[in-house]
């Protein structure tokens, strides 16, 4: 095969491997997931970062499965029950596949994903709006792009475990993100976490590990 | 003599040369401070960024000179009587020296400064206290480190001319004002205006200048 | 619908939101704009960075709208009364897209531009010739790509208010604009601002908001 | 006061405002220490990156004082009694002042931190005979400088709640720490989260309030 | 002639010039392959970086070359009779390319190549089982993109002579390849020797002069 | 000795060795600029970069050596009489140890040096009085920091050949001289040619070695 | 018109303006050759990096015009009698466009050029061999990508007035040409000038106007 | 301890652990380097990166070591007896740091170090005359600062295993060495391995491990 499947990542981290879709033809994309899913029937397996073509194939071949053409992802078999919410959080329109990213992973990871969208600092009384439906969740993640300023925000406005994502949306010379990136490192409110420019998977892997292991 | 003046200047632009302190020794700066007195006996000049031994030179030879150990400034002469209202609004109280620069500046230069301190966006109630009084100025001038959000977070408050000061400040990896800088140039609030790091003094003459011209 | 439109912001700001055609499909921008100007009938409401199709939608769908194919925006409805004037000056033909942004952002926000172009600092004797027309403005904006020499002459010949736009022209390594960037952010010219790599929209912005307030 | 305290802070994300002793004097650092000692008596509060000289303030004022030379770090008061556990693992002997920065943070904000050292992956062996400790552990923090590869490799044997801290040790051009950052942010195994390089105090907060959440 | 061929290298160096196939056309790649196996008829010559058409003219005008279309290389003649085992070892299935340029490499340089695919850190057991075949060879190439963690962990296991071939993948911002790259000159392994970002074919000329004079 | 001085230089390309004075010890520039003239008695030769240390014992031991602290050079010998003129143009006074860094090098490689000093364009007039001179010079060297916009105003007003220095002057960010360097090798000026940041021992060899060929 | 011709450059520095063909359409090349012909017409006139549809219409439009594909030139108008011989150094096959485009700049400017190809200083002897032709040159050219060992080389065996030119080609990260132009920048022969990435064309304008003023 | 030695790594790899000076109190490094000697007591151990305050110490209490104060190394016991030879070519005299520690760490790793001198590649016939001892050697090292050319021209002369270091040596804008080290990692000769900037140890270690294994 052209690749090999590392099965028993699910008995050292609790989770079976995932689909990575770019790099992968279309029909290696289905043959992965199916692979992982008869591996692991009890649960849901993903693929993230699906082009067209592969979109198409999935949907084709294994028409079970969830398909998210925004956020580019395909989830086969159902996932666990949740245990504990994670509000995934963003600040433009231009950040939705990201967020959406986010949110099915969180989903296939166990967790229960709360979408809050166009919550951009610009506007203030947008997310002061929304406050307690953030400061009460288990997780929160923020999404953002351009200088990043969201989750500084959010991170005076609560305590719960905070992750941002910094995005590569900008208007004009941002470095394909790192501007945010640098942002979210040095926010000035304490414990801000944070993953690769538009990491939503890797943030939706740890929030739903956060959330999952909640009280 | 070691440099020479643009004495012409307050003919083209409206305003005499500066001192800038960096590089010079103490009796350098003294000189410039009284030869641009002596040409401009009619309004006050500035020099900035002083080493401690340039203060204590000034103190001794230009007991008339108005002294600022925290913006590092000294002023000779009296400012012109202001026109228009500044507001220099400072995120933490590490960005002080910045900020006293500025308002130091923004005095000289013509204009009314107002100094509002340490309302980063960490503790927003601090800035919506601090509103109105923000928004019914002539001018803004937004002093942030680390990640930089105030000035977005101000540019969706008032639609008065706003200028950022990114700073040096930071606790971490921050490429000495870099995040800063790349944070104000990609606000999502339209029409944020941007100087150099550190570089209270190019804020103060911009905003003094706006100021001293509004209606 | 796709997106949270800030209808409140010309309460905050005194300008409605604008349009960013980039990553919008032409029927959302056709969108967007109509909605914009059924908030805000009584001004001109602005879409910006407009693709092939974008023009072409709204040249169909809107035949009111005001649209310039080269610096790529679409004006709908009837701008306010102009008060001041913005000097809109480029150095390059290669520059002009950035200007006409600026141009038309101006007249949006409030103020009456003044185009002056292909004024270089190789061949001085163009710029010196507009001198006077840029020294009696109440805002000057200078575009300009490669070394960005412009905007440090003009700083010497005036003290208006005094906005650089680096562009990302160039004829070899110049880092997308980067070049441009760094000069302006540190023109030995005092109070030079700055804005984003091609920002004519946020640069026209500021200079109408400071002309319109101008005495 | 030379300092706006923000004493609410504990209401909103349930833990006080923290010193950060870089850029204030020692007596700053005892003044600021003694108000948060005073407004919040029942628990403990922290000052961070000490120098030696506020080290030696803080001991003959506040004899009460927990001091951490190493760390760098100052406690004043009781912690709370801890809930859920941090495994703090670093790679070399040369990181230990980012691992002890981190360890008095996860205690002062409600954690139980266990520390695990030099197990760098140059020596695997290490490394695997301390498996079971960080697998068990409700979140753990993997700190590494130079190539930073131990967070990949124990993403790789545990699905606890991961965050990887660069560092800035390295043996020559390593950018200080950005080569680090850099790994941690690619890290070939899902859901590594990271702070800004050498900011053991950034990611004690956010493990500690993973843990004290966590079941 | 487009090229002037460097004949005499084979005297100066033990091994004849190579084709490098990015910029040529495909006639460009037949003609010097042609005229390098005319003047070295005793061993095997090289082309690399291959693109569709070059393959396709190759395969059509010379029958007799070896192609290999995944690590885009083209051999003609018959490789020297091997001395010395090049462990070519590869983290993951995306560096096969690289993987496989090298292999070629090696073989064609003198050496017998040994690939070991898919042994990345984030499943270490699998590295574990091919340790002995890794440190009995007489110089190891480790091929990672990422964080790269493969090398360090390698130079931990064995004193062979070994070479890291950092690679361009990655899943979000890594600068095409520079986290790679740094990570393995940051390596905590003592010795680790480095090329540039997938650069194959360069650690594979090292690794087989180094296995072919090995006792 | 502690270096191998190439004494055929000068028979191979006209010019003696020069001692760069960084990283040597204050014996070993007297020794080298010793060993250089009685190799090369007929002319001068130079020692550059000189520190304190090193220019209190050349006064003490080569008494007739010519010394500038400013430039920080040191000549031994009398110059061979000078065939051509080139313009050494200063923008501002900082960037005058750079300055005569060149102007003495210009003399010993068999120039005539003519300083233009502090003629930035932020003040136009005082380098358009200049102009005559500039343009006559056999060639020019521009030395400039900040944005560095000198050398491209100079190559619009003549054609005369034209050689950048840019310099690590600046009022805050600009990356050790970056900012000026990007400048000069994107000035849009046609032919302008440049060396590294504070380079004028390179500009001053290049300079005078064209117009020591000139008619 | 399109663009204001500045058509007094010839007084001023002794050469009629340039057509830089990037970002124009075809016919606007045209247009500006023929003007500046007309403008010029007892020399040559120049366009440089022309696309295939502009070699095109030149080619239909123009006949008179001599075109170099290769070096992506147009020349209208009949050179004047060169002056001085400038060697244009290729270190390898790839530079050849960069070296044509230099050669005709030199012929264009007045000094007749000279071209050396294919002289890498990996294989010393063909350097060596054409070592008088470039030495007794009025202006040497080196043209070299990669690391660009070349302008070192020869800047060792000839004291003629020298010039790199780094070109964007390379083998792997090479970040666009950056590596050649640092190894410019940092030679250790002293007195190499150099220009932008790829700029045959600056390095043509610098090296003619020294060669035709040479004796 | 303060730190916990890595005593099996010379079974896993065939030498001891290393002492890294930096970073360590002087009575750190004794403590390590007896310790490892006590470890091993048939072969040598080896300090790198030694301070003056360590060297003091090291001469103090460990009168049998073998100290190099340019180097900055200290040696614990007698080298094996070497096998093989490896040329360490350095281009200029202040390379020489670099240059010794290399040496010391290929004598204590086992094989033969051959020290060339100041053959820097603008004197080219310097280094034609060491030719054949550097093409005989079983490995060679060139380390060079600045462009960092001699490595290029090394691998055009031999076909030797060779390592290039490059070295922080320059005489303006070098970023650290960044220079030295893209150009050795873009070298046009094929297989030239790097190690980090100033990395003489990693080089030795890498060059008598391939040494020692030679026929
Ligand atoms: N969108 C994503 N971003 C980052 N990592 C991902 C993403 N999707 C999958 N992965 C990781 O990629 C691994 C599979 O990579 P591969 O073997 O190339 O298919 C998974 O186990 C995940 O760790
Ligand atoms: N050309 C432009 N450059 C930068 N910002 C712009 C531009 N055009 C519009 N904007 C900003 O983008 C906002 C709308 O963004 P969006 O919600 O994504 O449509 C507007 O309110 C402006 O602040
Ligand atoms: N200020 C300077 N900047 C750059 N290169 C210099 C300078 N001064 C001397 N050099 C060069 O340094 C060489 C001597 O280097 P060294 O052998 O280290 O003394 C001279 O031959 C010059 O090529
Ligand atoms: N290949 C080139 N590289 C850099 N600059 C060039 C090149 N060709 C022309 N130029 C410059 O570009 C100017 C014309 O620019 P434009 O007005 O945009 O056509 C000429 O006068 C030259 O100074
Ligand atoms: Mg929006
Ligand atoms: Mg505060
Ligand atoms: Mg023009
Ligand atoms: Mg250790
Ligand atoms: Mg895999
Ligand atoms: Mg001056
Ligand atoms: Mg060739
Ligand atoms: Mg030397």
């Amino acid at each position: 095969g052209f690749a090999r499947l590392d099965l028993q990542r699910v008995e050292r981290t609790g989770d079976p491997e995932v689909v990575f879709g770019r790099g992968k033809t279309p029909s290696q994309v289905v043959a992965a997931l199916r692979a992982l899913h008869e591996a692991h029937p009890e649960g849901a397996v993903l693929a993230t970062r699906l082009d067209d073509d592969a979109v198409a194939l999935v949907r084709a071949e294994l028409p079970d499965a969830d398909l998210d053409e925004v956020g580019r992802t395909a989830v086969l078999g159902k996932p666990r029950p949740p245990h504990g919410r994670v509000a995934v959080v963003g600040a433009g329109t231009a950040d939705l596949p990201v967020v959406r990213e986010c949110v099915t992973t969180v989903s296939v990871f166990g967790a229960e994903p709360d979408m809050v969208l166009d919550v951009g600092v610009a506007g203030l009384h947008r997310l002061l709006a929304q406050r307690d439906r953030i400061d009460s969740a288990d997780a929160v993640v923020a999404v953002a792009g351009m200088e990043a300023a969201l989750p500084s925000v959010i991170g005076g406005l609560t305590g719960a475990p905070l992750i941002a994502v910094p995005t590569s949306i900008g208007y004009g010379w941002h470095l394909d993100g790192l501007t945010a990136w640098l942002a979210t490192l040095n926010s000035c409110a304490p414990g801000v976490l944070t993953v690769n420019v538009d990491n939503g998977f890797g943030a939706g892997v740890a929030a739903a590990r956060i959330a999952r292991r909640s009280r």
